[in-house]
């Protein structure tokens, strides 16, 4: 199976815990080898769609890997954990939406598995840390070459959890559009793309 | 010797400056294959008690190696550098009492040395930034496999400084338990472990 | 030619975006041996003489590389990408100031470029994000140990933007300095050396 040397890491722990630290240190012990990309883990907490956008729009510029997101209100509820395959890379994380943009980013999901195979996971499992004691070591053990079809159960793509999708509205003079990340520089961008900003301007309120 | 793939670098430095890179750089200089893992840099200036439980809270998670922590509004003074070995790791930073839970989470101190070997440090070691000066080259030599003993002349680690126990007080009808840390997610973690949540409730105020 | 094991990469990204990380890939699928140290991420956005100063500061410590940094206001005018070359290490950024004191901190400027050579950047470059586009690129084929003269055309260092330099003023009874940074702790560097602390006084107001 193909290893991969790069495993990204998208979440919204923020940096003054050792929450980040404790999933390098997971992928560190698991596959020592292999170095992690923090993509961002300042995604405002269960902010999903947030994190879902980051995410897609940051991937293609990945070296192939195995990306790891946890934005994650539902962790300790019965939502699962997946992992998805794409031509351009695997992704883990929970089945709340947060992936699947990235997987289209990716080239569009090519099989997806619930993370419930026993030895892939920390030996007891927290149930508010699934970042370190899910997500962290089943990444890790597909960057090693692991098969991901032996991290769990095929999941049909269709099952997946997907967020709503995004307010585009067009008006009489435009179109009203929902923001989908205000970045560090205040670059504003909204849920609406090339085809609309042709025909369309922008409203405020 | 036992030499160590990787450092873990804790510290209130912020992100904003170079201090934390200074650190790497250091650290790269003398061990180029050595990899940090970022604990956090965001404990609050000078807050060695947040220190200390992050640290303690997040060795657990990451590889065998040296554990660099540094808070320590004493740098300068006559406070002593300290480096400590334990069957889980080696810890290095500022006799403050910032290392010692973690030494405790690692199996317990089995060696404790004054860090005063003049090869080891900076050949200029300034009088405010012992992590780059001290504390960096120190775990650089230790990674590569460079033995304790020969940092510094040993310390009782009787004499080590140790924080205030903090407060745990029984109440009437329950306990007072001063906070440790209030995580990323609000999540306020007490200075009391399992055995006093069982028999008692928490209490505001 | 040389190689370098190290890029350092300093930007006014901030760390909630997914702009460092885009940086860390690009250089990652085109030099994966290479490492990267984050200098700082912070800087105040445009703040070109901030950017500088934590720049020049910190280098001196870090291992001899490629160092890139992005305070770049100007992305997308006519101002210049440009690649520096020192005795202690290579420079790539934007020509407006911001790598000069950190040349000067490497031992003086030996030979210049402006970053035009087309195999050496994305096959697409946008108008604002030339961190990743342009310098990540040739900052990684310089850290795989491309000749920088092959990167564009030279540069008469003399026509190189600088800029302006900070006011340092003596008075009657000490002087006035501008403020270079104030960092996480509180401490306030001034644009007045050594050589003016001693007879002077420094004065508020």
């Amino acid at each position: 199976m193909a290893s991969y040397a790069r495993i990204s890491l998208t979440t919204d722990y923020g940096l003054a815990d050792g929450f980040v630290a404790a999933c390098h240190g997971v992928i560190a012990r698991i596959a020592p080898a292999v170095r992690v990309i923090d993509l961002t883990h300042l995604v405002p907490p269960a902010d999903v769609r947030r994190g879902a956008a980051v995410l897609a729009q940051t991937v293609p510029y990945l070296p192939t890997g195995v990306h790891v997101a946890v934005v994650d209100p539902g962790v300790g509820t019965t939502r699962r954990g997946v992992g998805l395959a794409a031509p351009g890379g695997l992704l883990v994380g929970p089945d709340n939406g947060l992936l699947l943009d990235a997987a289209e980013a990716l080239g569009g999901i090519t099989a997806a598995v619930e993370l419930t195979a026993a030895g892939w996971l920390a030996p007891e499992v927290s149930r508010t840390f699934h970042g370190r004691d899910v997500f962290a070591p089943v990444a890790a053990r597909l960057a090693r070459g692991a098969r991901l079809a032996e991290a769990g159960p095929a999941v049909d793509p269709a099952t997946l959890v997907r967020l709503p999708a995004p307010v585009v509205r067009p008006d009489a003079d435009g179109f009203t559009a929902e923001v989908l990340t205000v970045d560090h520089f205040g670059n504003v961008q909204l849920a609406a793309g090339p085809p609309c900003w042709r025909p369309c301007r922008a409203r405020s309120g």
